[in-house]
Order: structure tokens, then C-alpha cells, then sequence
């Protein structure tokens, strides 16, 4: 114990939170390649593709963390945590075909193999089966939840269309955009622990929990697109600077810039006029103004917010997993 | 009376099914804009450009029209025919962007003015939104019929592609695709009269006259894309013939023509290698072998069934319209 509490000190990690949920999730696995089996081969073959293509599964370990969290020990927040994947797997797919993306975690995305129609098809698949499976648990209040979050998702996701490519988005805009295409499915994600539980009392803060660690996990997630580190994400530095995707590092850097720098921002970001050597450039400017270590103080905020949440509590070795969830969100280089 | 009997002799329309629920067609209008309204403009912008695009608004006026056929006096199906049409929308929004159109009823797509990745995302809104007004409506049965109904209708678009541009896909095959990705809306549209109505009774003969009708339906669609009334429908002809879609026209053409002539639906068809007359060229084959005639045929034998399916019920002027909508299917040229 006092061993793994000094390397949980060294460097927080997923590995806790994993293990408490191991067997759990490996049902999970179940339920989900059983519900995305369809007499049209192409659906399996795709979401097995991008389900298998080693996610952190964070999202529905959430799911089954906080049901825990709050003494469940029914079967319901398997299939809860399935729907949680799917919603997710579903948005990725739509994702990676608004982005044009042709990579995603170092594999080629579906997309890229199988075409745009296909994903988008297999998207709208399996957000159905995630409102099947739902119907089949039976409780309108975890549709309510997960609808919800659906809808605003997706709006989320609009709102980016909208920022994308204006370097003088707000940070509020970014964080209106982020809460609702990310925190907003963390938020939904652990509530649900809850509401299997039947903890109401807890609903409230287990959500405003998820949803503060979600808006720091993806203000991380942007932070780390223009991080060194990035070669063990799998994910190739710089995807959103070439895709014009306005994250919080470039408002910083943006804010901060003297008028020609703001014109490099402009010509690269708004006009997509990119030459080479300007990722490089930006860098650059990003690490010049600290907009890295801006990133990950304003993540610390909202990390600082959830463990807040979370102090009533008592002290459990589920507890500790989300602690050191949290810790390991601001802390992590992948 | 006597004179309105002779009109609907001479030509059936969808005036009588439209009159009949004239005024509750409004409320789903109502309902329907209230419910595209979002912090995000671009999304009841680009929802009411596609929703106010002139669609005949065929699938909400069924569940509405079964619900009074059912004796339903209530307000529930005004809201479950918001959430048909929003299914409806969110699918056409994707197949637009799946089939690459320029143009829907005459109007340019979505995908056209706003491009595909807000077609892509609006429709994942549309989708969620329907999902929340049922949780609203608070029936798991209606969440039920309608998740069933949209993961179905994935699974039917996903085989479509799959069979798409193979002019040896059978007859079979062609069913099962528009049966899945048409009829199965068609179906859930007039199950949910009998549902809100809770005529338990009623249920599965509505939901089988609606499949038949929806079968019957898309294979008068795609007949009509290759006949020359088509310029009333808005659509250009040959839609299908130049994005290489396999529907009934060309299966029994292929069916039933020379090698020669398999040849030249291989070449248009499969290989996408197109030369100015082939349109022409196309229409005539599907002329000499009858195959619109045959689709009409075909279609007539849903339509049968659905007819039958409905003997059970009182003539009341509902049946009416629903037997002349029947009528109108396989009548209309547009």
C-alpha cells in the first residue's frame, strides 16, 4: 500500500481506476459486441474498428466507478456504461468525418477505410442501439440524462463548426464549446453511477464532478496537440493547427500576440494558408506566451473543483480512483 | 359528397389526409419549431431550411390520421408526430450528405448551402431532440417503437450501401433495404395512433398496413425517378441512375436484358463511367422491359395489403383517407 500510494504520488495514472473496474468493464465489452452484431456485416466490421482501436474507455469506467462509489451492486450500470461508449463511439465517428480526420490514436480512422458514408451511417447505428439499450434498462430518468446529453452534444459540436477558423474566439466560447461536445457526457457519465445507485442525493454532485473533470480532461486534450509529448498519444502533433481548430493554446497565444503575430494566427488558422515550418512557428509562439501552462492551469481550476465535489465522500478506494483520475488529467502526457 | 366521391375516383391526392388533420399538423409545426430553437443559430437555420423544404409531411399526418382513426382525442400525437418528422429530417440530412445530392424537392440540399459537416451534425441534433420529446412524452413503448425504428433505419442505409452500384442485387435485397431505411418509419408513424390511442389491438395491423404502405411507397419513389411526370416532384430525373443506386427499375431491366445490354448497366452502373445518352439510353431499356410497369405492379400488391389490413376497422372518414392515400401511392406521378 505505502508502495503503490508513493508511486501513485510520482505519477498519478488510469491503472486504479482500471483495476477497481476490470471485470466490470470487461462486461461491458460484452454487452457492446453483442449490440453492435447486425445482419449488415459492414456495421460489426466498422464499430469493432473503432471500439477495438484502444480508447482509455474512461467514459464508461466513469459509469461503473461512481455506481460503486455509491454502493451499487446491480448488473444495470453495465448497460448504462455500454450506452455511455456508444454515445461517445458514435460522436467519434461523426467526429473524425467532420474533421476529415485520417488518423485517429496512430490508426487509420474509419473514415479513411471504409469512406464518409459509411461512418456517418454506423454513427446514426449505434446511437440508436445506445437509445435501445436504454429502453431495454427501463428507466425514463437515465433517457432523460442521456438524451439530454445527446442534444447537447451535438449542439456543442455545431458551436465548434461555428469558432472554427476565428482566432478571436473567446475563451468562454471555447469553454461553451468543450463543456458541451465533452464535459457534458462526463457530467452524464458518472451522474448515472447515482441514479443506478439510487443515490439521488449524490446525482447533483457526481454530475458537476464529471462535468469538471471532463472541461479540464478536453482542455488537456487540446493542450497536449501542441505538446512534445504527443508521439505516445498515437496522435500526430498539430491535428487541430492544420484543421484551423481553434483551441484554448491559440486564444492564449492569440490574445497575447503583438498585431504581426496575430496576422501568422490569421493567415494560418483563418485563411488556412499554411507553409511550411508554421506549425513550428506556432509552437513557438504558443510555448513564447506560456499558453501551455496556461492551458493546464485553467484544467487545474476545474480539477480543483471536482475533488471539491467530491469531499463528502467517504474515503474509499473508489474515491481514491477518482482522485486520482483527476490528478492524472492534468498530470498525464498522453 | 357525390362530386368530392367522383374527384377521388378520378385522381386520389393527399388533400382528404390533409384536411383531416389540417389542424393538428399546425401543432406538430408549432412543436416542431420550438423544439429546432437552439443557443446555436445555424441549427434552426439549416433545421427549418430542410423541415420548411416543402416535404408532402406524409409520416406525421399517418400517426396523426391513426390516432383519430383509433379515437384519440388527446395532445400526445402531436408530439410523437414531431418526433416522426424529426427522425424523418435527421435522415434525410444524412442522406443527402451520404448520397452527395445537390438538391432535394428542386431546393439545394443542406449539405449544398451550409456544407456536409453541419448536415452531419444538425441531423445528430434532430435525432437527440426526437429522443428527448419522447422522454417527454414519457411512454418506454413510444421509445421503444421509435428506437427500434431508427436503429433499423441505420441498418437499411448501411445495406443500401453495400449494395449500392451492384446491378446483380437482387429483388430481395432491394425489399430488405427499402423495407429497413422507408417502410419501417412508415410503420412505427401509424403504430403510435393506435399506442396513444392504447388500442393495444390495433397495434400490429396499423404498424403491418404502414409497412406495406412505406414498401409500397419507395417503390413508386424510385420508379418515378426515371419517368417523365418527374419534373413536378422538384427532382431531376435519373437522380438515382447517376449516383449509381440499385433500385427496382434497374434490377428488372438488368434481369431481364441481353448480355449486351448488362454490359452497358456494368459499365453506368458499377464503374460510374457515364457518357452523355446514357440517361436516355437507360430509360429506354427500363421502358422495353416493362419495369416500371412491373415496380407499379409490385408496389400494388403492398398497397392490396394494406387495404386488407384495414378491413377491420369502421368506415369512418379517417379509413377513407387512409384508404386513398393508399390509392394515391401507386397513382400519383409526382
Amino acid at each position: 500500500m505505502a508502495h503503490s500510494q508513493l508511486l501513485k504520488k510520482a505519477a498519478p495514472s488510469l491503472d486504479t481506476l482500471q483495476s477497481l473496474v476490470k471485470g466490470d468493464l470487461a462486461q461491458v465489452d460484452q454487452v457492446i459486441l453483442k449490440h453492435i452484431d447486425s445482419g449488415v456485416p459492414l456495421i460489426p466490421t466498422l464499430a469493432r474498428h473503432i471500439i477495438a482501436s484502444g480508447g482509455k474507455r474512461l467514459r464508461p469506467a466513469l459509469t461503473l466507478l461512481c455506481a460503486k462509489l455509491c454502493g451499487y451492486s446491480g448488473e444495470r450500470h453495465i448497460y448504462l456504461a455500454a450506452c455511455v461508449e456508444f454515445i461517445h463511439t458514435a460522436t467519434l465517428l461523426h467526429d473524425d468525418v467532420v474533421d476529415e480526420s485520417a488518423l485517429r490514436r496512430g490508426n487509420a480512422t474509419a473514415n479513411e477505410v471504409w469512406g464518409n458514408k459509411a461512418s456517418v451511417l454506423v454513427g446514426d447505428f449505434l446511437l440508436s442501439r445506445a437509445f435501445q439499450l436504454m429502453v431495454g434498462d427501463g428507466s425514463l430518468k437515465v433517457l432523460k440524462i442521456l438524451s439530454n446529453a445527446s442534444a447537447v452534444i451535438a449542439q456543442g459540436e455545431v458551436l465548434q463548426l461555428t469558432t472554427a477558423n476565428n482566432p478571436e474566439t473567446t475563451e468562454q466560447q471555447y469553454l461553451d464549446v468543450i463543456t458541451a461536445k465533452t464535459a457534458t457526457l462526463f457530467a452524464a457519465a458518472c451522474e448515472l453511477g447515482a441514479v443506478v445507485a439510487e443515490k439521488e442525493e449524490k446525482e447533483e454532485m457526481l454530475r458537476e464532478a464529471g462535468l469538471a473533470l471532463g472541461i479540464a480532461f478536453q482542455i488537456m486534450d487540446d493542450a497536449l496537440d501542441y505538446a512534445a509529448e504527443q508521439a505516445t498519444l498515437g496522435k500526430s502533433i498539430g491535428d487541430d493547427f492544420r484543421d484551423g481548430k481553434i483551441t484554448l493554446p491559440v486564444i492564449l497565444a492569440y490574445a497575447r500576440g503583438t498585431a504581426q503575430e496575430r496576422q501568422f494566427w490569421k493567415r494560418t488558422m483563418e485563411e488556412q494558408n499554411m507553409a511550411e515550418g508554421d506549425l513550428e512557428k506556432a509552437m513557438q509562439l504558443i510555448h513564447h506566451y506560456q499558453a501551455i501552462d496556461g492551458s493546464i492551469a485553467l484544467a487545474e481550476t476545474y480539477c480543483e473543483t471536482a475533488r471539491k465535489l467530491l469531499k463528502p465522500f467517504p474515503n474509499t478506494p473508489e474515491k481514491a480512483a477518482l482522485l486520482e483520475t483527476i490528478d492524472f488529467c492534468t498530470q498525464r502526457s498522453y
